[in-house]
């Protein structure tokens, strides 16, 4: 931050990268002490049942499409392209996914990447770390993930280790269905998230993502999350939340986390605010934070500040990041909100300033490279 | 290093704590390079069913169990115990296996860890980056790995994100019956490695051994391997040979390398250059190592530094590690060479000592807390 000639701050671009939408003080606080340190980037992928109730996700290009997209993000960022599909995961409407964000920004600022496989139905063709074997179960039913202490107390392992590797983790997720499971698992906690939780559709289907969390969450006794936050998970969440859930807790003793993702990492927060409280602790507004897209933030049928308000002052920041002067009209389909977040693709961009001073136009163009070299295999 | 009265070097404990077996002159550079800076412990697992050949392994208390060795010691890594067996791999005639050094040592200096499993019959209950799920073949049938390019594929696009997550890499094993197989491959790339491979028996086979080796390459011609060298590991090696190769090259531009093994490790060696000079790179000295224990290095039936010397000016160090002061008896038996190297445990002595100073007074300390640990649960 430079002073002009009036002794005002002229902000940077780095300074004004960077959006503070929720405990601003404390986002302040933490992105000054994040700064130049070296992140390390850390997607976890999963699959739920719940996403094959038609009309309830876009994370793919048609249903068929959207059982391969945990799969084809953890591809893409490795090899800057899907291996079990064309391209990347896209929306049904046109728009590539916001896998090209996050690939962009690892590169730009040269930040390591690791996926965690929590439980899907394709695996990917890329090393991944196997925390968990089986894909979530339909939300309805009930008993969606039977496995969600045994993800939690692996992913708290690995966290304990991967904190030894950065100075701080990015922890994102790929989960089509992931905001109805996160609707479910926030209502479970006692969050009303009824009409907050975002999407990967312009028009929301809140009706529809309330129906499918009720019909689950009718099998589940407020008592026994109470006594354990973690049967949330069991009856109506997905396996990605327990192991980020982990992730975090194992990590925040020995450094700072940024959960990567929008609506859905509300839901991990509050999971793993729950599961710290049952052990006595605090998992306190220093060392956490969630960072997402400028269309999270600005999505109208969405209220990501509004789902973490209850939590704490726990910051939300935000990439400045915009498509709207994008040379290509898929991407500026965005400014639309056709598609907003995913694979940590807000956190990566913010960690992309962080570490190496990107700016959001140098991003945007990163972008559209990664998105030019994609089409340019289609020719 | 302080200087006594007499103006002479007095060498502090530290000093002191690290053997120079092979190019020390390049040895002793790398390790000023390193000192304090931050490592990450990577060890990869297999199985191969060479270890199934009676009288060639005692990595592991009986043959049975010697199947659970790897995924034991990943266990152990993260638990400080496994989980699938009782205690930590040992000896049939008593000893703990070098697991117990390698959680000491790691716990020590607080050095994080990650298991990769390049391909196992029985996986690990803890979290493991999943590179192949296909355990190696009998050598004899010579056809050990088909897989082996898919695995050095995957080992150096992991290598290349793991270089991001610290300062260096120390990378290492649990393969039963691998120093057969690392004979075999040896063979294969034409170095002249007949009697020199350590064995995990104080009595080292070594007649059983090249008859095993050379039964599996009379199934491939050295044209073959000259074309490609991955084809001495497809032929004769096991999938932990072309992970690692992987991991080192992916990472040795980025960050240098200590390759934390023994004799298994000079194969790993040879077939990393190999595959470089295929690329018509070289794979310098000054980024490389082995690193192993004292009891490799005195190792009366193996050679590590005339495996190391004919592959270049590669150095070869080694922890001063001692149980023979040891108060427990099956410790001391180390000092029989019934155990001699595994699970890293010489390459993760030398990186403690290098990050954080720990003697080999203090190592040897902690290994017989850990070791405690283990008999205590026994009671």
């Amino acid at each position: 931050m430079r002073r002009d000639a009036r002794g005002g701050r002229r902000h940077t671009g780095a300074a004004r990268a960077l959006l503070y939408a929720h405990a601003p003080r404390w986002g302040r606080a933490l992105v000054a002490r994040l700064r130049g340190r070296r992140p390390l980037f850390v997607c976890t992928i999963a699959h739920t049942d719940t996403s094959r109730i038609p009309g309830l996700s876009a994370a793919g290009a048609t249903p068929a499409l959207r059982e391969l997209t945990p799969a084809a993000d953890a591809e893409a960022l490795y090899y800057g392209r899907a291996r079990c599909l064309h391209g990347v995961p896209s929306n049904p409407l046109g728009p590539p996914g916001p896998a090209i964000i996050t690939i962009a920004a690892l590169r730009l600022a040269r930040i390591p990447c690791l996926v965690v496989d929590a439980g899907t139905r394709v695996r990917p063709q890329a090393p991944t770390v196997l925390l968990g074997e089986r894909p979530g179960a339909c939300i309805t039913t009930g008993r969606a993930v039977p496995n969600a202490a045994e993800l939690f107390a692996r992913g708290r392992l690995l966290g304990r280790q991967l904190a030894g590797c950065a100075d701080y983790l990015v922890l994102a997720e790929s989960v089509p269905g992931g905001t109805t499971t996160a609707l479910a698992v926030l209502l479970a906690l006692g969050i009303d998230a009824t009409g907050r939780v975002s999407s990967s559709m312009a028009e929301n289907a809140h009706a529809l993502k309330e129906a499918t969390a009720r019909a689950g969450l009718a099998h589940l006794a407020p008592a026994a999350v109470a006594a354990d936050p973690l049967q949330a998970v069991a009856a109506v969440g997905d396996p990605m939340q327990p192991v980020v859930a982990g992730l975090l807790l194992g990590a925040v003793g020995r450094a700072p986390v940024l959960l990567a993702g929008g609506t859905q990492m509300a839901a991990v927060l509050a999971l793993a605010r729950a599961l710290a409280a049952r052990e006595g602790m605090v998992l306190g507004p220093r060392r956490v934070a969630i960072a997402t897209t400028r269309w999270v933030l600005t999505d109208p049928t969405a209220d990501l500040p509004g789902l973490v308000a209850p939590l704490g002052t726990y910051p939300v920041l935000g990439t400045a990041l915009s498509f709207a002067r994008s040379r290509y009209p898929a991407l500026r389909r965005y400014e639309e909100f056709l598609v907003k977040e995913g694979v940590g693709a807000g956190g990566a961009a913010v960690a992309a300033t962080l570490a190496a001073g990107v700016t959001p136009g140098q991003l945007r163009r990163a972008a559209e490279r990664v998105y030019e070299r994609l089409t340019a295999d289609d020719a």
